[in-house]
């Protein structure tokens, strides 16, 4: 029977997979991690992080991911960087293609591919990303006390949000394409009751715009014709998130209807020997310090996985 | 209808609860955090945390709890320290007595109790905790590359953690109290075949003995009498944790046969506007960076809680 290189191979190098990284190298897996780009996923554009518990005055995404990295690296994660052309998960044996047509083997595999936000793909947007622009209320609200903002969307967690940052906003508009909500009645009424909420329907964001210092306007449409100017110093867009799963597509694991990976406490997914953590899961709270719990989640449930397989699969023994 | 002083309170105050205090306090809800002792939990006695991300070269559990603890202060988290008396969960606003008669309310809770490791309640273990007595592989056996050290217990946790000892210790002893292991098979099979780990049957540690630098040996007692002496620098104590769970033994909440409370994913309990997060959890891996990330989705679930009631029941607002 084929022999696996690695015990585990990680696929994505954001906060959930350096951190089954760290457990994996520090428990002296065979190991590797693969990333198509530079580790950090998302947290990379996240200009300052201030709710990664310990770090008590904050720190930048940057920073923080280069931490988490040197913290596997201290422990001798290995890590390849290259992008992958196809996953093969079923067999007991899993297979890891690469572009350039190399091929990795390993007994478990741990999905940390993440996810993105959807963007509005409008000018400005990418520019003032972490300096005007986000994509997190949790994240961002409280560095906006006392300024006007908007928000871009209409579903639950829109105007969840848009309610959660009238605590640390002086005004927030809510900017809708629509002439309702999808958002349900009670969060609504409460919207519509909240003194500090304007709404803006029928209206796109056409162009974000500001200086240096970050943002200061929105160039906005009307449906119907009409272009203003809105003075915000934020842009909070909150129109949903797109799952990383593109690799995932051929495979039969069973998803959420937005397509991320379904997977019990432990971090197990359909397939027997295949994990995921972090934002490719099918969850509500999207967050770096859950994100990194969960990669060491699966790391464990990895390693228990691999501690029940009658066979060692480990590179220096063979079946 | 009674009015709630707080719209959360959230009992225990290790890392899993001052996580949720931190993002609580961040997102301005009313929130206490009440601990009995001292805040830091489980983690406090833990000389060394070695695998919390981020940190690069490790930190004292102690330095790391009052980072923590530190960062929720930033955000003006709220403590109390009280024992408290008894618990009432069931209704909309829930109550928590404390010892001196003292009666907070809240609209939502979060249980972060925590649980402990069994003991073996024997001389010189509590002396030497953290310093070769451990309760926990994960964390603390690569402080053990190429020493002999000994594992008490006999179940799938305590033998799948003496395989993973061998990847650090030269020789690791199983000491067990009876005649065979209750442990699955295929792991029994794993660790009866590694050339790194002897079995001692029959066979209870008296007494941990060492000086100022940590462990030297064991006073180990056969069932039918006679006493010897093993020659080791740790000791892992592997027979089982303990929930902290004395407040809710009153209470209809769903728990697993070992008393710990069942949640789903985001952290809700069986009963509404009970939340629970990190080791007091019905779960397999019991990290501290699982149990923050599991804080901040507690707190996260809470709001939404909040969010989804019709009456604002914040305290500057009558119902």
């Amino acid at each position: 029977m084929q022999q696996a290189q690695y015990q585990l191979i990680i696929v994505g190098g954001g906060p959930a997979g350096l951190t089954a990284g760290l457990y994996a190298a520090r428990g002296r897996l065979e190991v590797l991690l693969v990333e198509r780009g530079t580790t950090g996923g998302q947290v990379l554009v996240t200009d300052w992080v201030d709710n990664y518990p310990g770090f008590i005055e904050g720190l930048s995404g940057f920073d923080l991911v280069d931490k988490i990295a040197a913290h596997a690296d201290r422990f001798g994660l290995t890590k390849k960087y290259a992008a992958i052309a196809s996953l093969d998960l079923t067999g007991e044996v899993k297979s890891v293609t690469l572009e350039n047509g190399e091929v990795l083997t390993a007994s478990t595999i741990i999905l940390c591919t993440g996810a993105r936000p959807r963007k509005l793909d409008i000018p400005g947007e990418y520019e003032f990303t972490g300096r005007g622009v986000s994509y997190c209320a949790t994240c961002d609200g409280p560095f906006y006390r006392n300024q006007e903002i908007a928000v871009v969307g209409g579903g639950n967690s829109a105007i969840q949000d848009a309610l959660h940052l009238t605590k640390f906003a002086s005004k927030v508009t809510v900017i809708h394409r629509r002439d309702q909500l999808r958002a349900t009645k009670i969060l609504q009424e409460k919207a519509f009751s909240n003194q500090k909420i304007d709404f803006l329907w029928n209206t796109q964001v056409l162009e974000v715009r500001g200086d240096k210092s970050g943002v200061d306007s929105l160039l906005l449409g009307r449906q119907h014709g009409g272009e203003s100017v809105l003075k915000v110093t934020g842009l909070f867009v909150l129109i949903g998130i797109a799952p990383n799963n593109e690799l995932l597509l051929a495979h039969p694991m069973q998803t959420d209807e937005g397509g991320f990976v379904v997977t019990d406490e432990e971090m197990t997914t359909s397939i027997p020997g295949v994990f995921a953590a972090g934002d490719i899961r099918s969850k509500r709270s999207r967050q770096i310090i859950n994100a990194a719990g969960e990669g060491a989640v699966a790391e464990l449930s990895a390693e228990r996985y691999l501690g029940s397989q009658v066979t060692d699969t480990s590179h220096n023994r063979s079946e």
